[in-house]
């Protein structure tokens, strides 16, 4: 008898569970391991400076350049996203977006991510292969080596990804901590789109006489928001003092940057940014524009505190990376805390903290 | 009206689900997040000389000494682990020692590890921070650095484990791939345990008669595997060509190194080292002690490929680090492939290749 080929052990330690409940997923894991790393590989991003041995092996080897910059951020069927109105290149694109925006509020440059798949028996192959699609797409645009991932069944679909950065010295880092009484508070682009985004999913009929390409846009910025990593690199060049990306929505990461670093925050909300089309949708679901631009999430903005001497050559090299930067209030000494203000001077009222809570389709906690 | 303290603002956006279908979990987001980062803390592990800034901010800060080593694995209750034979604490140390196992393999040093958590709402605040003292303890043990995570609700339990060792050069790791005609195949300790653990645990009954204190070794190691960091590293040191940990089993993990080295392996099945008390329990449960042990996955052991001449030394450091090492087979030139022979010569029947599937609770794939 000749030896089993270890493709054959292979296909039958992996073969699925024969007739389980609802099974639409027939590739064995090996395979299906195989046909991702294909597909993410594909997408044809650049080679990595980084990466000595990537996906295959007990653990992958890199060779950081210097102080290494890691988050890792899951996303869970139910809870950040449905599957029905998420397409599952959408679904691989912002889970990956999502930590690749925590590297950017760092100041760091990408460079690697790792991917933990649970996968339910109900997600065809295909679906599978275009996440990987969205995911590998999404590397490739933002220079990241997928260097390695795990693969499980899962009840509902999950995805676990573990993002590293890297940057010259830890003192380049910007955290949370350092913004200091004067300092002007600034955010790139615009927000409230994600959370209008996911009303136009949810309900289509409300974006009814609102501009088609409007509308796509808000879609676009739920379903494949944009890490502003250049914009970060900028800003931690341009010394700004603290930084943090807008995920959870600005009253709640203004709250979170507060607290890091001591400080009072004043918001002028008049002054924030609203994405184009979300004041008609808000109108047309009876919702206020300005508070679903505060306290709407998932925008993956930048949010950073600067010293006005810094500001006017930030605005310059955020806006050489194509994102607009706009001062949308001050820090003050004082117990950490986040005001909203409206032009006349007055405080706005509480602003609805309880809609601090993400925008997602389920509970973010 | 004062500003709205920050935490204040966090509770509010953080505070669960009001009256949720079978909510034992009280504690709000960052409440639980902050428990959780103290109970870790309070297991005691050495201080980081790698860790620059750790959790609570966007992204942690690590400084690596040279080549960096990363593996990622994930548990998902029901198909890993059940949370009735399992307690909290040692899905914690489980889920961070097989992490560490592929750090091991790899010859590698542990450094950090960045856990993300999916609670449900039915694993009550008591059982989470259970599950994180574990976390800590298995942390602590082997010096490793909690320097991250995320907490998401998600149906199920999962743990989503991103574990970063060091090595001084990526040319010190020691791979799948290295392998050679005429090395010896050797392993650390013993086979068989966890699988004959998890017996114990769905069926106390069927060690009826086994001593006690070698069916709690069996339940241990099962429940608490101890990942060969000290061996991985005296085996790279002795000059190991190819390793792997015996995470599937013997048999199917044999099946990598074989497929990655382009060789074939010839296990010599009797010469197999076998945990006391495996052999009893396959007898009291009609299995065959020898299968459970080459089928049986979760030991978390190491096989490595050796030349002859660094068997005695590998022996030796080895045995310095508590551990067993044994010669259990050749290493041969042709189509990758794993042969398991009685002591006979025979060529043993085709090893149960469906039972190379993980014995774990359910699949993982």
């Amino acid at each position: 008898v000749a030896p089993a080929p270890v493709a054959e052990a292979a296909a039958a330690t992996a073969a699925p569970e024969p007739a389980e409940q609802g099974t639409t997923a027939v590739l064995g894991e090996f395979e299906l391991i195989q046909r991702i790393r294909e597909t993410v590989a594909a997408a044809g991003g650049p080679p990595s400076r980084t990466v000595a041995l990537g996906s295959g092996d007990d653990a992958a080897l890199t060779t950081p350049p210097g102080t290494t910059v890691t988050t890792v951020d899951a996303v869970v069927e139910g809870v950040h996203f449905l599957r029905d109105l998420f397409p599952p290149a959408a679904i691989g694109h912002k889970a990956l977006a999502a930590a690749l925006s925590d590297l950017a509020a760092m100041g760091a440059e990408a460079g690697e991510a790792y991917i933990q798949l649970g996968l339910p028996v109900d997600l065809d192959d295909a679906a599978t292969l275009e996440l990987a699609d969205g995911l590998g797409r999404a590397a490739a645009t933002w220079g990241v080596a997928i260097a390695g991932g795990d693969v499980t069944r899962a009840p509902v679909l999950f995805l676990a990804v573990t993002a590293v950065g890297h940057l010259g010295t830890a003192e380049e880092a910007v955290t949370r901590a350092g913004a200091r009484p004067g300092d002007r508070l600034v955010v790139t682009g615009e927000l409230g789109g994600a959370a209008a985004g996911l009303v136009v999913l949810r309900d289509p009929a409300a974006a009814d006489g609102i501009d088609l390409a409007v509308v796509e846009d808000l879609r676009r910025r739920q379903l494949e928001p944009q890490p502003r990593l250049a914009a970060g690199r900028a800003l931690a060049a341009a010394g700004a003092t603290a930084m943090i990306d807008v995920s959870d929505g600005l009253g709640g990461d203004a709250g979170h940057l507060a607290a890091a670093s001591g400080v009072g925050i004043i918001v002028e909300a008049q002054g924030v940014p609203i994405q184009a089309g979300v004041a008609e949708l808000a109108a047309a679901t009876g919702a206020d524009a300005i508070e679903l631009a505060l306290s709407g999430g998932e925008d993956y903005e930048l949010l950073a505190a600067l010293p006005e001497e810094a500001v006017a050559e930030a605005t310059a090299s955020v806006a050489a990376t194509g994102v607009e930067l706009t001062p949308i209030g001050v820090i003050e000494a004082g117990a950490a805390s986040v005001e909203f203000r409206d032009p006349d001077g007055r405080e706005r009222p509480p602003v609805g903290y309880d809609q601090l809570r993400p925008q997602g389709p389920g509970e973010d906690g």
